[in-house]
């Protein structure tokens, strides 16, 4: 299991599309990689459940599991009236745009997808080809983008290096690895915060790392302080599931803390900037933060271990300052996050492995 | 169960030595407050393992239950020539000593308890009656000592005020929350964060501030960052479990990073110091960082959440240096904690409430 590349390198390999058996399926990313279990969606609510239960988790992935639940909605409404099969397009939009606020990707794709599906439905033609092919080409150029800027992470990183992360930072933290230790033959840890409550780093970021061939040491979300004042932590990085134009990051909750640690210890944090800021997001203030149900943040694995009559709170992301972010890696390359509106004007350039997919055992 | 003074403010309700039954029986804190089990312990080996496996936790508690193993063991050891006697104090002192590194009551109590119980078979009395009678007379000093604390602390409090607080900060906690609360009616809320991997803050202070009839909201670990961010912690509480001379403490992992982002933010941190500095520790370096087993990472409610492979690390404590610790707060006075090390010239003038303790239900 050493050296290779993980399951949740591609995304085509953890979700799709059966367009044959009307049904979306993703792979159960709260219970990987204990166990390897899919779900089943058969119509755009089930589809919506599994994105706010958090079966699918991370910016992309869960924006192209959207895309492909308005694709099915649009396919079984493809024998309606037109005027019917036009509200089903904005119901089942809407309806996969509430599941998560935060996430830019999510409204980005919804937004794209929807204006396909009009253009298809004036055209008199089938909006549900158009979305699913429009998912499908996403999928891939994600695909192409994670890898791209994984490639240009991994020569951030020295030989010796001990990365701290929070949650799974997603396909590019997997390039970014693989390429400096297999590729590079770097020596590089990982440390994975455990990202309560629902453990990412523990589970995905913690297999993931392990499965490239790094040494992976876990730890819990109160011990990152300890292990910075011990010169334990080199290199700080994480994804973001939203670079707003003014170089500040939304991401897993947590990030932002440590971030403070990272500069109070003078290390440095690299973003995992994926494709780049969103356009329609000036400042960090602009980026709204989804509360979930404080209920979640009582339980483990099940049990409520809180007393009654307490509550709990949950934000699920938090917000931090471009002056406490070393660089922004992105596809197109590597940005002070001041500079991150450059990312517009640039074009990818980094050379793209070829590796073939991983069996897609869906 | 609103504005009562719960079970953990008098360590007397939670721990005790029935020298007749010849067992130490101890409050089990990692079940506590979902189940009220009580762990009896027959001999030092079992007092040891109960101190080692977090039954008993915080650092008051834990050493009157190693001071009554030690007595247990004196008074098992009563009818041996007094050479063997000898050998048993030595043996018992040393096991318990060997249960954790960090926390300086522990060592002091069993130092002070040692010395007594030498005096004592020096004179042909009785070491285990010698012992007995000290440690109780501590457990009634640190009840005294934390009522203090915990009074003087409560001045601190604002009408308002929302407490950040990591792991459960012991009696003088209940003591400040208490007097602010239902003595001087000021509406102060609590925010334990949940403090993995034993949960002390959603379990432990999450009922003792309940039972007091302060609200409670729950944060992971992860969290304390997102919320300073957002102005809703106006105040950070916790306790110690060492105080150097130069004002450093140690406390439980997690202390330092919500230290730092107090500071960032402008919030107070006050420290819950209870009887003052450890004479023997000039410096916050000179503390020795307990690192219990790495497995307790990788646990969740006693199931494994981390791939086969990977490793955990724990270190149960972090340093806190004086720069950010607004004050310390100790039975003698509140002091900054540059010049802590004035607490030994003072002397207590806190007057105590004559509240009867809680039925003692053992």
């Amino acid at each position: 299991m050493t050296g290779t590349l993980p399951l949740l390198t591609r995304r085509g390999d953890t979700l799709r599309y059966d367009r044959e058996r009307s049904l979306v399926t993703v792979l159960d990313r709260r219970r990987y990689p204990a166990e390897t279990v899919w779900v089943d969606c058969p119509n755009v609510e089930a589809v919506a459940r599994s994105i706010e239960t958090m079966v699918i988790q991370g910016g992309p992935p869960l924006a192209y599991v959207a895309g492909y639940g308005l694709a099915l909605a649009l396919d079984q409404a493809a024998g309606l009236p037109r005027d019917l099969q036009r509200l089903a397009l904005s119901g089942a939009t809407e309806r996969l745009r509430r599941t998560r606020p935060t996430a830019d990707d999510l409204h980005t794709l919804l937004a794209a997808a929807q204006r396909r599906a009009s253009a298809a439905l004036d055209a008199d033609g089938s909006p549900g080809d158009a979305v699913y092919t429009f998912v499908a080409s996403e999928v891939l150029r994600g695909d192409r983008s994670a890898e791209r800027c994984g490639v240009r992470a991994a020569e951030l990183l020295t030989d010796g290096d001990t990365v701290l992360t929070v949650c799974y930072p997603g396909a590019a933290f997997n390039w970014m690895l693989y390429t400096a230790v297999v590729k590079d033959g770097k020596q590089v840890a990982v440390m994975p915060t455990e990202t309560r409550p629902y453990g990412q780093g523990i589970r995905l970021t913690a297999s993931q790392a392990h499965e490239i061939g790094a040494p992976v040491t876990v730890i819990t979300d109160n011990m990152p302080g300890f292990c910075f004042s011990r010169g334990m932590i080199t290199v700080y990085v994480t994804a973001a599931d939203r670079i707003a134009l003014d170089g500040s990051i939304a991401n897993k909750v947590g990030t932002y803390q440590n971030a403070v640690l990272a500069r109070r210890h003078g290390v440095p944090f690299y973003v995992l900037g994926y494709d780049g800021p969103d356009q329609n997001t000036p400042t960090g203030a602009d980026i709204p933060i989804e509360e979930r149900n404080g209920d979640e943040v009582l339980m483990m694995n099940g049990v409520r271990m809180a007393p009654e009559g307490v509550r709990g709170y949950y934000p699920a992301f938090d917000v931090t300052p471009p002056d406490l972010i070393s660089s922004i890696v992105t596809d197109r390359g590597i940005y002070r996050p001041a500079m991150i509106t450059r990312y517009h004007d640039e074009v990818s350039d980094v050379p793209l492995d070829v590796i073939p997919l991983l069996g897609t055992t869906i």
